[in-house]
């Protein structure tokens, strides 16, 4: 005979934590929690396989279901030393489904399964409290009805809202015993007159019908939904758990309460929670009364206060991290109805990982496990401070929430162009820069900016882009915002309705982590890694946040097996991607090289050039810039790799479109307006990701990339003189056709040798591609003939893979993330979508190792630093992943866990 | 003993034409001439084999070869009664190169090979000419040093400017034989100077270099770029061709001349043809004597003529196709040098198949072989009066070569806007619109003009894919233009260097089919197929043309085996398509519709829409004319399937951007311009191609995608109750993922069994999506699981496959195809690009048909009426292609020939 039903209680269970499959998370975990010995109120789960059963024989049960239900009433009953249904000592229960991922849309939770007339007299007599036993009563009829027998809640509530009128109580606990007796039976009324049959009174039938809504709740619509939606597939089906009830609310010597195993917010070990006497769970968090700090119980209930630390103790021990425990305490006795792993801040991932394994607890790699790799951002920005920003919040302060662009807490005056920004800057203020969308025009306003906010755009549009890259604070694609340039203002529809206008002056503050717009200021604190480690202003040993934070990351480098490099345009950069952990360049835009100040006239004179004469004559000019950047790159970079990618962009970014900026270009040049504007109109592309831009400008004009590829040579042999070890690698970027990458080389390596003919030194180097056009992932085998590595450019890849711009995308693929459009559960642009452009990236490597086995292949687009797409990227054989400087960190630990989960 | 060398001579050939790959195309020609008793000069052919050993032996020759040489020389000497290097009857050969595929880049011809200081006499006494020996013999030196010794021409040149100098000689023919006699001997020093050894006397030396040399030539550079660009692989090498010289300008009875056995332009069936007496091949081309027609060569040569008619028929019966023929009298003998398949123009082309059956000469099948799919266009357009077209380049009044983007000829004044082109064709003028790039704003001003010229875009840019749907001839992507509207002028830069200024109603020309575009007018002649099939200004049997046409079009559509649809937006071009053999609709753009005068005001109105509540009202007033339109499109489709896409492109296109359509729409809606200008601000995407169209569209506003499946579905309901055969499709654009589809269907299905219901009624159809994403053809065993049709969309997914904006990619995709950069050799927009694109659709029909066998599968890009393309999708197992409906007669004998090479 096949074991169905699975007993917990009396200090055993028959199942364990590793059964999830068969009795579900929360089965499996009572049944964990009984065998170490802790007070789990006693019952049995219903497994998985019944559920199965059920739908494979049309609704119908395995024949000796009933025999193994009885059998496991029967050992609660007399665990508990009560019986179910008897009159006067009666054991009521709870009924919960409980699969093995948790699943919203399936049915909730049945409590006070037993109650009928017969029972509640038991009930009263041994809790001597006739309001708490028929308060209990209509609560179990209001919850039978509408969770079992699917009656509209609202229905029950028109009753309740009568009788309260009648009787003239203004609150639920204005009515006395008797009237709450009156309650029950207009209930049952009720519930014949819509369900068509009488409440069921008898217990085993209340039972079996709780049982039977669990299972029928499996294929509800939402929850087909909800696991089509989370890709959840290969379940049996749900599991039932049937567990005797407790009651925290019999009196004096009862209570409830809630706690974590240590500080779920700044990490410290000690015991953190709050409780309620004479309470019930949903008191606890409902609000209406102010819970106690855990640490009181211990002169409420000095034994229990003594037993519950014990608990403390062993859940930590058993399962190895913070626990987030829910306990119930009736006439005195302790049980504990669940635990789970305790949610914590990024700081206290780190405090506690680092103190558990000095405690002896875990080892490094279980605690390293436990860090959620985004975590480390935590340590690493501007935060808000929590009192003020928990005010702001209870102010109702919230305007809008949209993409966490760029982590970290800002705080300043709205202002909504880049000029006036760095005039308000100069003038001692703050400001938040506001744009519809950002461009390379606005990069002088948003390095000065507190906080970045956009109207439009997505995780890897140019201001996210941006404001990662220098690690300013970003909210971007807030469809809620309306901006008025004209009147310098915006207005905003929060989610209560009331649109609120701002203007410029006006004071908001965002924070990137969440994606959260708040009105007025809210206060923040400094990052001590950030002081310790970049600023200097802090000394190592004053910080503790800083020991934890050095300590994970050796671990996790210790682990880690893919490399892991920074993409970084200045020594400035590089040097700081050194100190978090970078073991190279994956990419340095040489685009953002020429928007310096004095040589972006040079730039423009390139481009504005007539005829090749004239553009070599400008490309002259910004040889010895280049030049110089990359010895300052090379000079950080001592040791490491350090690739290079040729000029990118389209033209036109470079060329002004604003009155003030070509006023300012005449003047610099003196080339006359005219000239501009035809070159702007010229330049101007309908779709400028997919013009003229990439390896496509140095075909057309190959003298860009031969003094590009003179720069990075002439300053690899300049520094190699000095003694430094310089590792350059040539990357050409947007190449779809193995013809493109032969005749950029074709230019490139005779050049290099009569370079190294000039310096008289030779230098290692390697020339190689971007991979981020699909069609160069599909001929990956041809152009591996020429490339020595690839690196995959997934922005443009996730781009063209999807024909989704990164700058217009934002506002629709946040409509695809709606619940009730469910079409996406993640945006691509964050997270590497490994159905589709994960497949290109497969086959790109499988196709480019079988012509060149020891191709050296990273990725440098903006997923190089999300934690799934970095152990993708190790899953499928990558060399290295390479994301901003401040993304190294997560990188090291997502690497790690891709190691750890080898 | 290995075979290596082929005789051919006597009436028999060792070889056949089946033999390419060993002999070459031209050898395996000579040989096969040779057998069936033309009179070829004889010869012998060293094999592709040699070719092949030289490379892997180190540049050595078998050991077998020498001797095999001096017998093939041997049986030549026999037939021609001469002696190779004799002093009294000598014998000159020729050398030329000749692999399996003709192949630029390699050596050409040597001639005169064996002549010397020794056996000029001997040829003196032959042909008693003394002059055209010593001319000969110089020719020879300077072949031989600049072709097989590399010594460069110019050399040769200034030694024989000096001797016209010294001798007071105008132009080369003023020189006596004596002073040949001196060049030749100057000659011989400038070689021995030059080379470092004399020039080498001895005729058998004479042939072994220049066979070295031709093998030498297989590995040049230029012919191994030749054969990577055209992807010629799995050649042996080269075969090297020895063939006797024999001299038409011998004297009186000596001549030479080309012919065809038919003629070229028109087809009909006289021989046609030049001929010069006492003359070489190259003064019939070179232009200093005048020819003269061919049949005057019975007069002269009466024999010699007979036996050239002759000639004509034994090549026609064997060839079974049109011969384009070189021949040489020598001294009364006539002598067939080469043979190969006459080009021809499209007319011709129909004309010569037909009668060719008719003949009795081929089979339908192999008459069918010899049509190019594209010439049928010839019989569909106007075209240019040949004269008038002759004199105009006669003249030099071309301007320029672009894409010949849309097919046919237009001459009319030049303008540079829709609205003024309207204006001037009001005022009863002709006119070419010429702009940067066309738009949907631009639309009433293409429907009136001549021809469209643009300036930027490909061969899918907006103006393109209009000007073929309406059959108006296009040249796109003209860079060599510069349109400044402001002063209604475009300047050209002609190839010759010189800029014209064109102003608003100066006249040009242009040729759709050539991509020329020309100065001043040149006369146009209908089409008569046109007017008898569509415009039923002609009847059937005036038309002989029309009549071919028939019979052509009758056999196409039996061999075919891919279905071949159309795509049309309007009941006429539907019903078109059906007279130009379409079998459905393969793609109704529905967005089309909107952009009439009586409902776009409608559009903008939902598009201005500030709630979904105004939105669906304004569709409810856009429903009717929905609903009528496809009425209207099924009636014309009786019987046959048509496939209905739903909107596509970005609402910003319906939105007016310039003054004095927004002031229409204020005008017409009364919604404030205020609002409109806020729109378009809104709606702007930066890379609209990429952004929020297509599904997405339906997905954010499927209040839009169910007015569409409204109107598509009560249409079918209604016309199927008038007794039409009506087979819906819907397709749904730009699907990269199952979710968007499967949301669209839960909206879509449900709708359309309220129709069936209300209409009481139900029809057959089908729901299905365009493959245009990468992602949808990486997915599509996904798609498939929602899709019960695919359709391939090639101009967006070659679009994101490379990364190329069909509106901006055209100048780099011309520069890619220069020959000097030699990326691409035919536009990717133009031609299905087999590698990347062809990859995805492989990979898309493979899995979608993995998930639905019966998966229809279709394409409606613009490569489906183009003739590789089609045939690519006849090999993959697609069920139909689809095209524009003059494109639909090219598509269906480009499926024919994809079936006669199956």
């Amino acid at each position: 005979m096949s074991k169905f039903v699975y007993f917990f209680g009396g200090g055993k269970g028959e199942g364990s934590k590793e059964m999830k499959a068969l009795l579900g998370g929360k089965g499996a975990n009572l049944a964990e929690m009984t065998s170490i010995g802790l007070p789990v109120p006693p019952g049995f789960t219903i497994s998985t396989e019944v559920c199965d059963y059920y739908y494979k024989h049309d609704n119908t049960y395995p024949p000796e279901l009933d025999t193994q239900i009885d059998e496991a009433i029967a050992r609660v009953e007399k665990v508990m030393g009560r019986k179910f249904g008897d009159p006067e000592n009666p054991l009521f229960f709870s009924v919960r489904s409980g699969a093995a991922q948790s699943m919203p849309g399936m049915m909730d939770t049945v409590l006070n399964l037993g109650m009928n007339e017969e029972t509640l007299p038991g009930f009263i007599r041994l809790t001597g409290n006739e309001r708490l036993a028929w308060d209990s009563y209509r609560r179990f009829i209001n919850m039978f009805g509408s969770v079992v027998m699917g009656l509209e809640h609202h229905h029950f509530e028109e009753v309740f809202d009568g009788l309260k009128k009648e009787v003239g109580a203004e609150v639920d606990t204005d009515l006395t015993a008797e009237q709450l007796k009156e309650l029950c039976s207009r209930y049952s009324a009720l519930y014949e007159k819509h369900v068509g049959k009488p409440f069921p009174r008898e217990p085993r039938m209340q039972l079996l019908h709780s049982v039977d809504a669990v299972f029928g709740s499996w294929m509800k619509p939402s929850a087909v939904t909800y696991r089509r939606i989370n890709r959840i597939t290969g379940l049996l089906g749900t599991a039932v758990n049937v567990q005797t009830m407790v009651f925290g609310n019999m009196g004096e010597t009862s209570g409830t309460g809630v706690a974590f195993t240590r500080d779920p917010a700044t990490g410290e070990n000690v015991f953190y929670g709050e409780f309620l006497m004479n309470a019930q769970g949903e008191d606890v968090v409902s609000g209406i009364r102010t819970p106690r700090e855990i640490s009181e119980l211990g002169s409420e209930m000095p034994d229990n206060y003594k037993q519950l630390l014990d608990v403390r103790q062993t859940l930590e021990k058993h399962y190895k991290d913070i626990q987030d425990l829910e306990f119930t305490i009736e006439n005195g006795t302790l049980f504990i109805l669940q635990t789970r792993n305790g949610k914590r801040t990024g700081f206290a991932a780190f405090r506690i990982a680092v103190e558990m394994v000095e405690e002896g607890l875990t080892t490094p790699q279980e605690a390293l496990k436990q860090i959620e790799p985004d975590g480390v951002t935590h340590l690493l920005v501007r935060l808000f401070e929590p009192k003020a920003l928990a005010e702001a919040r209870k102010e109702g302060r919230r305007l809008a929430k949209a993409l966490n662009a760029g982590p970290g807490a800002a705080s300043g005056e709205v202002v909504f162009s880049a000029d006036r920004a760095e005039e308000m800057v100069n003038s001692g203020k703050k400001v938040v820069l506001c744009r519809t969308e950002t461009s390379p025009d606005d990069i002088h306003g948003m390095h000065v900016s507190e906080g970045i906010l956009t109207q439009r755009g997505g995780m890897t549009s140019h201001a996210a882009v941006v404001a990662r890259q220098i690690g300013t604070p970003c909210v971007a694609g807030c469809s809620e915002l309306d901006i008025d340039y004209g009147n310098l203002s915006m207005k905003v529809k929060k989610d209560d309705g009331r649109t609120v206008t701002l203007k410029e002056g006006d004071v908001i503050s965002l924070d990137g982590i969440t994606g959260e717009v708040f009105e007025g200021p809210i206060a923040t604190m400094p990052s001590e890694v950030i002081q310790v480690l970049i600023d200097g202003t802090m000394k190592a040993e004053e910080s503790k946040t800083y020991q934890n934070y050095v300590k994970i990351m050796e671990w996790a480098n210790e682990f880690k097996k893919i490399g892991v490099r920074t993409n970084a345009d200045t020594p400035r950069d590089s040097d700081y991607a050194v100190r978090f952990g970078a073991e190279g360049i994956g990419l340095t835009r040489t685009e953002h090289m020429f928007f310096g100040e004095d040589r972006i006239a040079f730039m423009q004179e390139m481009i504005l050039a007539e005829n090749e004469e004239t553009r070599r004559a400008a490309l002259e000019k910004l040889l010895p810039f280049q030049r110089e950047d990359f010895i300052g790159i090379f000079r950080a970079m001592d040791g490491y790799p350090v690739t290079i990618r040729t000029l990118d962009p389209p033209l036109h970014e470079f060329v002004p479109h604003e009155e003030k900026a070509i006023a300012r270009v005449v003047e610099k040049t003196g080339i006359p307006k005219e000239k501009i504007l035809a070159a702007a109109e010229r330049l101007h592309e309908l779709n400028p990701m997919l013009g003229h831009r990439g390896v496509r400008l140095s075909v057309t004009y190959p003298e860009i990339a031969e003094m590009q590829v003179r720069a990075i040579m002439e300053a690899a042999c300049i520094v190699k003189k000095e003694g430094i070890d310089v590792k350059p690698e040539i990357m050409i970027p947007l190449v779809g056709h193995r013809g493109e990458l032969r005749f950029i080389e074709k230019i490139a390596r005779p050049l290099i040798e009569k370079i190294f003919e000039e310096q008289e030194i030779k230098v290692d180097y390697l020339f190689g591609t971007m991979i981020e056009v699909p069609r160069g992932a599909i001929t990956a085998d041809k152009v591996a003939e020429v490339a020595e590595f690839f690196s995959y450019g997934t922005n443009d890849l996730t781009q063209m893979t999807y024909g989704f711009s990164r700058d217009d995308a934002g506002p629709f693929i946040q409509h695809y993330q709606k619940k009730e459009v469910g079409i996406f559960d993640t945006d691509p642009f964050a997270v590497i979508d490994e159905e589709g452009v994960g497949f290109l990236v497969k086959l790109g490597i499988e196709r480019g190792r079988k012509t060149r086995p020891d191709l050296k292949i990273g990725i440098c687009g903006e997923h190089g630093g999300e934690p799934n797409s970095v152990k993708f990227c190790a899953r499928v054989g990558m060399n290295y992943v390479s994301c901003s400087p401040r993304r190294v960190p997560v990188a090291i630990i997502a690497a790690a866990h891709a190691a750890l989960e080898e």
